[in-house]
């Protein structure tokens, strides 16, 4: 199936090298095709299962197959007892800018809410410790929140903040008020730079009950140390986003020789 | 477990919000803490299921589900007889920089390899043909590729280039050189610039016997549109990366109000 042509360079024989790909990820690419230029809009529903097989000539199985691929992918979703709908477009967050969670949603027309999980106040371990820039045992604020749009769960928040900075942070209402909203009115500290990193991961059970997605569905998982104007790193976190709602644009870059 | 403080502000009565997390997801933070502090290595062994049921007084299941959210997470793998073993760290790519693959890894001292699993000309379709500004039918290369490091599987390339751009592009080996180089020193076509975006998907059986992952493991799917110094797309991209195996960097930036 797959040549090797360090050994064989078929290609430069005959100008082609095509090792056939499976059935159902063509089938797959020809429907993405369709949504993708808009033939397909949003809401739109598909051909059935048996539908699909006979007008493609497949069997029932490579066209659940093909289905499912985009169902995966979050472009696809299936309504029991009534068919497979095309999803709406990912939102789409840039991942060079730090743009709060709330501001960027509500931008888009979306109702946004907080549905705060856990609020503690712990010692801090000693990575939490390094990548604060504080002393290993200082006390720490540790938030984690379910973010929800459009009454959906999309993003699991995980957040440690040091203590010291931002005394009796737990007088704010965290689940109807942005973090980074309450650092800046209520303790003059703005959030200014931060260092982020992306990484595909499979949900667990714990964050999959969460986030209402199967466990072992792709998240996003950024980790994220953000700075005040002084470089003072002022919010360590952990979030997890849906990979069937988001998706993560770069800027356009120049090229890095 | 969810407390809904919109309706139920606990956090201000009491300062803590404690809904309990799994025993499991403690456990794996815990070894987490010792692999991100350094006081667990790249290569070394860690305790059995046995040992740390033991130590940490849980049930065998509770060590077995903490040890699986760090191997799925890339952090630990399994030698079948031998143990369970912390992971190399994962390869760094910048996000915001268009670093050609091959570079990147060399850079870092990897021994990279290709495989060309498909190179086709085929008329351009719709979506394709809407993101390259090339008119429809018009003739694209279409290469797939498996790129290695040290002998591993690490990322599979989609990859569409005009024809009409790059004419006999079949007589070079894009096994062993990168494509941006024989664009430029065949072509003289620089590329300066691209779109990009990130998005967590789970692997399909075909992209995972290519990858050797099992099927369902997370991969960040790299959607790329690649432009020349006058701006004119010469490349579109669908990069399929290890999840397990790669993080994506995205750079210090100013937050935008």
């Amino acid at each position: 199936m797959v040549d090797n042509i360090d050994h064989e360079p078929r290609h430069r024989r005959t100008g082609q090298i095509s090792a056939p790909r499976p059935m159902y990820i063509e089938i797959a690419e020809s429907i993405l095709e369709r949504i993708e230029s808009g033939e397909l809009s949003p809401g739109s529903r598909l051909s059935s299962e048996r539908e699909l097989s006979r007008t493609l000539r497949v069997t029932r199985a490579t066209a659940r197959q093909a289905l499912k691929v985009l169902e995966d992918r979050g472009l696809l979703y299936r309504r029991p007892g009534l068919g497979t709908y095309v999803a709406d477009p990912k939102i789409e967050r840039q991942a060079g800018k730090l743009v709060p969670f709330t501001r960027g949603m509500q931008r888009r027309g979306y109702l946004t809410k907080a549905r705060l999980i856990k609020f503690e106040r712990i010692p801090a371990e000693s990575t939490l410790a390094r990548e604060l820039e504080i002393p290993v045992g200082a006390p720490v604020f540790y938030i984690s929140r379910v973010r929800e749009i459009n009454h959906e769960p999309v993003l699991l928040e995980n957040l440690w903040v040091p203590a010291a900075r931002f005394p009796q942070l737990e007088r704010f209402d965290l689940s109807a008020r942005s973090l980074y909203e309450v650092m800046e009115t209520e303790y003059g500290v703005k959030v200014s730079r931060a260092k982020q990193s992306l990484e595909p991961v499979a949900a667990t059970e714990y964050e999959a009950s969460h986030l209402k997605v199967k466990p072992g569905s792709p998240l996003m998982l950024e980790r994220r140390v953000a700075m005040d104007e002084g470089a003072q790193p002022v919010e360590r976190a952990r979030d997890l986003f849906r990979g069937d709602r988001f998706r993560f644009v770069t800027e356009i870059a120049p090229l890095e020789l």
